[in-house]
């Protein structure tokens, strides 16, 4: 008969997961039970600490709701998500060329909503602010530098007080949101007031972990763009305030430099009068076998997948 | 600004979460933080497959109940449960002496309950059964081998029909539950029925992970055992039919050698004409500062805080 001990246990365990027929779970499952089972020893993790674990989880299962996704939300404060990301990154620049400068992607967030207003190259996407104006402005373009033609832009974010519309309106109206198609030049230009950085919400178990952490749980004020085109992959990024006091200190870790921006005054801006950030984002084509930019990983589609599994 | 990619994202988070006042919550977060890190990269963990985990564990926490603990069978079914309690195990032999032969623990699983019937040495635990007979006999005693009078053995078991009184009376009677109490010379006897191997729950989540892994979900028989006394720390066990035919593959891993045993003839046996069990329990002093063999790992109270979680 087998000895099961403190060591012995993994192999164990990773032996009766062997008859597992998809070999990608059969690899995650195994990898998962070696690495959480180090994690145990590193720390001589006790019955106690075991059991506050155990709650733990269970009240963030059972803060989900169709609204909500604390899983997520524990996800992102771990570093969890912007590594899923940033490795996701790093495989879609694998095999391609060196000019396949595609920008880096941030994290999609809970307040993504398909449904926002479609809106005209130049207009506004702050229906209800009356803060001084920003504007973003510049062109979305393939791995060759050349424009990309009726590119869809969703972008939304926070108004000036650190809120989402569906945390001001509960979904029945819109704010600081819209769709927008790039021009023949693949140029798209929009204005809006510049977002606040907020806080993630804290009132729920990982809030009491933020807590117990000390940490601000504060996200830099930042603007979100989902970008897509048939042929292209679809692009999940936001564009951080630099000089947000929080830009170093993202709670989530979603800020890249490369996604730091600070608007200011621009002359070459189609709105000179307003302080302007401009940003080319770059696509890359999709694949042979891929049959447009949303196949492989969908974040909006899998967020949505995420919320349907709550009953 | 910090450059966060799919390697340095890493000490970000820990770097981060390093303002955790309690020192052992940031010990335990940071080797979290780098295990649960080193396992996304080292199987490239894709955006599907981390919201397929997202949606996994929500579902997992949904399914407890104050009458279900599904996080706690899903550590059960990693060897994570098992390996608590070996390292458990390990920490109590530390610094002891080596007469400290305390007997291995065993997992206490989801279906004791603290109002056990109080029984007559002898009695038979198995109400409502009427299968052959078989025996458990021993003492219980301390390091330097002396019986430990009244001791309080809690005992429980499955019918021979792999159910517990909890899956066929829903709490409304008891069966195959007992507690009694050691004589002067530190022995216990009780009869019961064989007990029978069962599956663990397949109908949640967990159920859905063991058929994807093509396991057979299966517990060889056996008969739990917690054992306390005053001045001893509290020892949960149980006590394995080592002809099951699932001894060797127990889907919990709570099988260790030394708690596989097998009822025999045995004319020493206070049942000579039953098939018993002869099993020696032995506690292990509780150590200074521990007031009761009940301070510390106390895994009643733990499922019982487990249980209270769910809302």
């Amino acid at each position: 008969m087998r000895v099961i001990d403190e060591k012995t246990i993994t192999q164990a365990a990773i032996e009766q997961m062997s008859t597992t027929e998809n070999p990608r779970l059969k690899q995650i499952m195994a990898a998962l039970v070696q690495h959480l089972h180090d994690f145990a020893r590193e720390v001589d993790l006790t019955p106690e600490e075991w059991i506050y674990a155990i709650g733990f989880l269970t009240q963030v299962g059972q803060t989900c709701s169709a609204y909500r996704q604390e899983f997520v939300l524990l996800s992102d404060v771990l570093g969890f998500s912007s590594l899923v990301n940033a490795l996701n990154d790093k495989r879609i620049k694998e095999g391609r060329g060196p000019k396949d400068q595609d920008t880096k992607s941030s994290l999609l967030g809970p307040f993504y909503r398909e449904d926002s207003p479609k809106l005209q190259l130049g207009d506004s996407i702050a229906a209800h602010e009356h803060q001084p104006e920003i504007a973003y402005y510049g062109r979305v373009q393939n791995a060759a530098g050349e424009g990309i033609p009726n590119a869809c832009l969703q972008v939304w974010q926070t108004n000036e007080d650190g809120k989402y519309d569906t945390q001001v309106y509960g979904g029945e109206d819109t704010d600081a949101r819209a769709t927008f198609y790039t021009d023949s030049e693949g140029r798209y230009y929009f204005r809006t007031v510049r977002p606040s950085s907020y806080s993630i919400p804290t009132d729920g178990p990982v809030g009491d972990l933020i807590h117990a952490q000390k940490r601000h749980g504060m996200r830099p004020a930042h603007t979100h763009f989902l970008i897509s085109a048939p042929g292209y992959r679809e692009l999940v990024t936001a564009l951080y305030m630099a000089t947000d006091q929080y830009i170093d200190t993202d709670t989530v870790f979603g800020v890249s430099a490369s996604l730091a921006t600070e608007p200011a005054g621009d002359a070459t801006s189609p709105f000179p009068e307003l302080p302007s950030v401009r940003y080319d984002f770059a696509l890359v084509a999709a694949r042979a076998g891929e049959t447009s930019g949303r196949v492989g990983a969908d974040p909006a589609q899998l967020v949505k997948r995420a919320a349907e599994v709550v009953r």
